[in-house]
């Protein structure tokens, strides 16, 4: 019997009426590794003076936090508008234990913030709006940045700054020129079902260019991730959504082709689409246990902590809740003061790569964290938290160098995390590594990843990461 | 510009290899009317024989409840081994607004089941395996259900009843024989986040039919649908996942012939797909407030109060809480008790349909139910919820007759519900019905309400009913 689903979800093929498609067109941009429009040696210079610039962020104690507060009753940390984010805690609960789970801190934040990229063509290639912008926790003070970035308190002004720029791109959904539109997950380990809009639009107006925004290609950008605390998480996981269409064409020998054969059409995955989806349909169902929310003094018993400056665990953890007082001279406002999420070290997250079939496949894991809006989501081979151990860590982190085709650190978001530092790998496994796996991992193309990602709320932000960087390699 | 995603969440073409394919074999099953394999008129009788079984259902106090009880800190009304649902609070928290919202009790109920139909070809038609199955809320007792309607609570023997029958076929994922393997919501109004996993897998084994079993063409089934009370929302909501491909042709002049072809591949929609996955996503961008758990005793700020039989609502509501006691000689366990919502009166669930552009299209809205996982998803033009009121509630209640091409009364699920009652309908809409709509509202074929449907999550419970139902006005 072979009557599969046709394709991911059942999606019946329409013909195809536009000529190039987008993602051969997002293909030429990734091809074209500088340009004229901005080439990267400027690039280079102007990123540095945006970092140059007069910033100063420090750790306070909690007591000068302006209009944050720590609740008389159950002590969560929130602001005097409810808007923005607050700390609280929370509990995992499932029915086949006899207690509860150990309560812990979370950031709990129901806006659902617009990630957009605006899009143009100049001499025929597309470029993408990218802005060089400031967050408190950021490495470096400035990453670059997707043109738009914005939490609904931002766009609404709830702190009364000034406007978001080119944000009136974003406001048409549906409109012919949005090219990407999907809701995505965000850190389900720090966040409780936190989700953001990402956004790629096309413009064929004249966009007059802000002197903290320029156009790069893909292939730029591509370039830029190779380098370390350069692009931020929320630029990447933009990225991760932009179709790519690579030409049809042989398999090379060496590693960078696989890569760019293995996110084409014609990939002979090992597992079909509809098996791929039946697997994380099956790990939803089994992950079924419930969450709740309870009052941030409900984590005291599992042992957090706290004190005049930090929220920190007796025992450690692999985080602490913090507060600094940011000041910049280009953000929406000139000075505040906020709390941050610190990691207490470095997290690594690994893809492992091997062909099969001729055929490169990432070894992808079907995982759940606490606050994941639907439960499991497609996750990195290796995702291991500061302090931690993960399956395949020592592989990863003891791989001969010539297997090791991605190995940069970035960060996660500025704006929440304070310092947040990830290593991100793309490890080829030794010929030796094991084909068959637990239940819980699978060998996907990263054709059927990417389009798992645009599916939306099915990859997450780690696994995001790791695709967007994954053409960079070649 | 004209460079639109290709399909619904930018899904690659891929070549049909298969002949026929699964929306043209079920196509097949719809036009069989009847079916020697079982004929209708044997079917009447076996039906009529179950439901003469005897099932006594009475209700009863909260205190005669057997395992289930109101914790004392909260007054959460639980079971004691911690499974199967929970009555508690819940109440939604926005940002925006000065105060909190009052909290209202909801059904908490983390597992997530398996509603799955076994198919299986006799004489080149697929027929589908459907159960007679009792539910203590039914009205009727029995109805037709799917092959496996079972919470994990129920196969993992929570109760020490009996074995889940035809369980072993649903447990294979990513198996070729696995034609559909999604999640779905349901009834976000009266569950926290609930959701159910919709399976159809075809076999080609023997399979002996357990005397409450039958199979069924889908045409059969679809003229079932036209009946009041005989299938049960569990498989109707199955059924709603199902492809169907018509035979392109030239729209006759019908409605029945409309509604055949705006299921069919070659639909020239109003709206391009990406313009309406754009649309959803905007709805759930903007409509992020957060919910919070809260204990049952909260309710009673906005008047929800626990008498010895019933918890209700001073002022009125649309559901109340009460406790039944069940008495069945085929179901897993010979007797037991539970509570059950009931509504106070029956809903109302109708799509408004018209041609555009020589095409038929339903009039679909972006609706968030406070319990929604995901917030709004796609529902029927009217929802109105027993004593509720709702835009174009008149137009449907009032159309000329032969404006009405479906209106039957059909049961939501017994299981939790009891005796709850909706009239679902589908009305053409007199020539003068504004085209143009509110925002929260778009015209769709019939086939992107499907391929919407087979995302999984995207449309909700009462929009995916009427969906089923729209083949058999055929």
């Amino acid at each position: 019997m072979d009557h599969r689903q046709p394709a991911l979800v059942g999606a019946r093929a329409l013909p195809d009426t536009t000529q190039p498609s987008i993602g051969r067109r997002f293909m030429l941009s990734l091809q074209a590794a500088d340009s004229p429009r901005f080439p990267t040696s400027g690039f280079r210079r102007w990123f540095a003076e945006r970092r140059k610039r007069a910033f100063t962020v420090s750790r306070i104690p909690f007591a000068e936090l302006d209009q944050w507060y720590f609740e008389a009753d159950g002590g969560n940390l929130r602001h005097r508008t409810g808007r923005f984010f607050s700390i609280e805690g929370l509990r995992l609960e499932d029915g086949d234990r006899s207690g509860p789970d150990p309560a812990r801190p979370i950031i709990v934040q129901p806006e659902i913030g617009t990630l957009g990229i605006l899009v143009k063509e100049f001499d025929g290639i597309l470029h993408c709006l990218m802005q060089a912008k400031m967050e408190p926790g950021n490495i470096g003070s400035v990453q670059l940045s997707p043109t738009v970035q914005a939490t609904r308190s931002n766009y609404r002004r709830a702190h009364g700054g000034s406007r978001v720029r080119y944000l009136e791109h974003f406001t048409r959904p549906g409109h012919p020129e949005v090219l990407v539109d999907l809701l995505q997950s965000e850190h389900g380990s720090y966040f409780l079902h936190k989700r953001n809009r990402h956004m790629v639009v096309e413009t064929t107006a004249d966009v007059p260019e802000h002197e903290d925004f320029h156009w790069l290609t893909l292939g730029q950008i591509s370039r830029l991730l190779r380098q370390e605390h350069v692009v931020n998480m929320d630029a990447r996981t933009v990225l991760s959504c932009i179709p790519l269409e690579p030409a049809a064409g042989p398999d090379g020998a060496g590693f960078p082709d696989a890569v760019l054969h293995s996110l084409g059409p014609q990939a002979a995955p090992r597992h079909s689409d509809a098996e791929l989806t039946g697997w994380l349909t099956s790990a939803r169902a089994g992950a079924d246990g419930s969450v709740r929310r309870v009052p941030l003094t409900a984590t005291e018993a599992d042992g957090w902590i706290r004190g005049p400056g930090s929220i920190t665990r007796r025992g450690g953890a692999d985080f602490a809740v913090i507060a600094v007082r940011a000041e910049a001279d280009n953000r929406e406002v000139p000075s505040w003061t906020q709390p941050l999420v610190e990691l207490t070290g470095p997290a690594v997250h690994a893809f492992i790569a091997r062909r099969l079939d001729g055929m490169l496949h990432v070894l992808v894991r079907a995982s759940a964290e606490r606050g994941s809006l639907n439960g499991p989501e497609l996750a990195p081979t290796v995702q291991c938290p500061p302090g931690g151990t993960a399956r395949y860590l020592d592989q990863v982190l003891q791989a001969p160098p010539d297997r090791v085709h991605f190995d940069v650190a970035q960060s996660e978001e500025g704006g929440r995390f304070h310092l947040a530092r990830t290593r991100n790998l793309i490890v080829e496994a030794e010929d030796g590594f094991p084909v068959d796996q637990p239940e819980e991992y699978r060998w996907m193309t990263l054709d059927q990843l990417a389009r798992m990602t645009r599916l939306g709320q099915h990859v997450n932000i780690q696994a995001r990461t790791l695709l967007a960087c994954a053409p960079s390699v070649w």
